[in-house]
């Protein structure tokens, strides 16, 4: 049962609508679950998360937040250096995108945008079998370059003691403190804050159903600000014959090796490169076969080779999935990414795997899912940055603008005072 | 019943937890209602749109959508002036905005940020009583220059047919369509489109709460993008003696004039002030007494004097409060504004009353209400673009980085193919 390739074009409606319908996971039945935990964590604190603790968790916590630097680390200096490379690429890409203010003179006023850092941050990081400490790098990184202040980690307690990677990334990262409790409880307690926790009012950082329930909800209900909701990975990948089948079959894997939800999709104009892919795929089932079954649903269920007449129809149909990666290689790399339009972060080349970018290229790799790309970006500076605009207005511009507002407020019946408030400073001296 | 002086400080929790309530408007009703709109909508398009029409409008549409291009207009040559003067102001503040696509060298590697528009668009422009034009430059403006291709205005019909000044500014802005459908049906349609209106991934513009409970419904489905939710409008002013207090109770009333709801706090250090401010209100009641009820209930139950012990404290307070509008009138305006962090459009020294940002001066009057500003911005071109990432990874910094990729995801057990989709490019050319 090899991957399914199909040859489609921009008319094969019924057979693309499937990679097309972006769909979101069901969240109720978890929402309804978290509910009554949020509101545990709200009325009682500290209390409700030590108590959830010791239920979901099995273990007894004698403090909900503890100071990075107060934790001994014993890490392998080579795994620091790795981390601390990524680190420094990291930074660079997001230093790069820093705003300034600025002011200028508009019909002789001084008008501009002063940009300021939300007051507060947690990014969560799960436990357990879903340990990416290069998240807590994604998640802290734009925020610290952003100017937080106060940013804090939400981690699941183990059993064993946190992990020495977590603990080091926040000592070097220089994160105020860490939050060991996970799950619903744990956003509850970013979101609200308790006797011991102070509330951020944004949180970012992917999660188990209970995890994004919790965010989502608490989003929806303005209690706080959430990166876009993380759904299964994927991958779209434009390639001709130009390129290495093999390391084409990689990189889809490298997808599906994240979970059977995960998709990976190719698209090209040539059926004889779509086979070799193919062909790949199956070697690479029997040398690698780690995780082999999630692996194989996640190629033979979600994924799919597309063969389209040109390469046009194939940039039309990423922009249409709109991935949260893109991979580009084929002959002509430049034209292709000039047409794209919608993609989450995108991989020029034959030595740009996504890998690269999951560790340390330096782009950021918490990015919108299920065609989120169409209308959002990555997580950035500009997550955690806000505009606020403002105006000085001259004496001599408010006389000549006055018979502008006048008219415009009669029309909107707001002159009574919208009005006055302009005429008043016409007619007297301060 | 003047208005309330309260002499407030930094512990004054009980006092001041009034206004940091963040009150957002409970929907939940409404979208208990809205719920078999949207669904009837999605599966029976223009049909539906055509009965709720005539349901909730009493209005038999022959067509819900129009080319702005085939109405004609008979407008007031003064009010196109003042529209086309507004005009240029918001696009000479927008422009400003515009974002160029970078890339920069990061260890080896190309990375850079691509700007692109999202791709379609709906401006929603509430009817009957509350018409206001001027949200339809803020709206439409900010999106064209981003580059936005696909925008329609969504706007009820009227008996009388629309209003001249909607289809005119249509016409000047280069709007797509203007769909003639009001209330939740019309958000419904931009949302899932039907046979003759295309859907829009993004919907911005204020409405009534089944308006808002549509947005809201169909933003948490992750069918379409919105704006913040528009709550009641808001003011804070920093002011002291060296300020005119009649043309600061003008300022508070220009917001009460929105509704009852509206809010307008003043904070200062000076109570003799404070008491001169409370007697321009009163006397303003007496010389324009349009909307007096209402006027008098935001101004007696929504809004306040607060007297603080210094300056810092009156920007601490307003930090907390995160205004939607700021008003700083004091003696050392900058001094203030620098220590400005969350607020959504800051009107500076005594000739800026809000009412020419609302209009005229070139800023987006489109805000975050309700302590939003603490992490959310105005409405701006940034609202309508992505940051699509990019990196072009080489071959020899493939091999550099890669004994580090190998380390790190060894470390979060994704070594068998995200680690192999690296090392094969090292073993192999292409």
């Amino acid at each position: 049962m090899p991957i399914p390739i199909l040859r489609s074009d921009r008319n094969s409606k019924k057979e693309l609508d499937r990679f097309l319908s972006g769909a979101k996971e069901d969240l109720s039945s978890a929402t309804a679950k978290i509910l009554p935990i949020l509101e545990a964590v709200r009325t009682r604190g500290d209390k409700a998360l030590i108590e959830y603790t010791e239920k979901f968790d099995g273990i007894q916590l004698h403090s909900v937040s503890l100071d990075p630097h107060s934790i001994q680390t014993d890490l392998n200096q080579n795994v620091k250096e790795a981390f601390l490379r990524a680190k420094s690429n990291i930074e660079a890409f997001h230093e790069a995108q820093r705003r300034e203010s600025w002011s200028r003179t508009i019909d002789g006023n001084r008008l501009g945008v002063k940009y300021t850092p939300i007051p507060s941050l947690s990014v969560y990081a799960p436990g357990g079998k879903a340990l990416y400490p290069s998240s807590v790098l994604m998640g802290v990184i734009p925020a610290k370059i952003a100017g937080v202040k106060n940013i804090q980690l939400i981690t699941p307690p183990q059993k064993e003691g946190l992990p020495d990677i977590l603990v080091w990334l926040c000592q070097i990262l220089e994160v105020n403190r860490i939050v060991t409790v996970g799950g619903a409880q744990g956003i509850a307690a970013g979101a609200y804050g308790t006797e011991s926790i102070p509330k951020s009012e944004f949180i970012v950082g992917p999660g188990n159903a209970y995890v994004a329930a919790a965010k989502s909800y608490l989003a929806g209900q303005g209690i706080i600000g959430i990166d876009s909701p993380a759904g299964p990975s994927e991958v779209c990948i434009i390639a001709d014959s130009s390129a290495n089948p093999k390391w084409i079959a990689c990189d889809m894997l490298s997808q599906a090796e994240h979970g059977e939800d995960s998709s990976a999709i190719l698209l090209t104009t040539e059926e004889d490169f779509a086979k070799e892919v193919s062909e790949e795929l199956e070697k690479a089932f029997v040398a690698r076969p780690k995780r082999l079954e999630m692996k194989q649903n996640s190629i033979y269920k979600n994924s799919a080779i597309l063969v389209f007449p040109s390469i046009e129809d194939c940039i039309w149909f990423s922009n249409e999935l709109a991935p949260e990666h893109l991979e580009i290689q084929t002959k002509d790399n430049e034209s292709v990414f000039s047409k794209i339009e919608h993609a989450g972060s995108v991989f020029i080349g034959p030595y740009s795997p996504v890998a690269m970018g999951d560790y340390i290229s330096g782009t950021n790799h918490i990015l919108p899912t299920a065609r989120g790309s169409r209308i959002y970006s990555s997580l950035g500076v500009d997550t955690f940055l806000k505009r606020v605009t403002f105006q000085e207005v001259t004496k001599e511009s408010l006389q000549t603008l006055y018979p502008f507002v006048k008219l415009m407020s009669e029309l909107e019946g707001l002159d009574e005072e919208h009005g006055t408030s302009v005429k008043v400073r016409t007619e007297e001296s301060l």
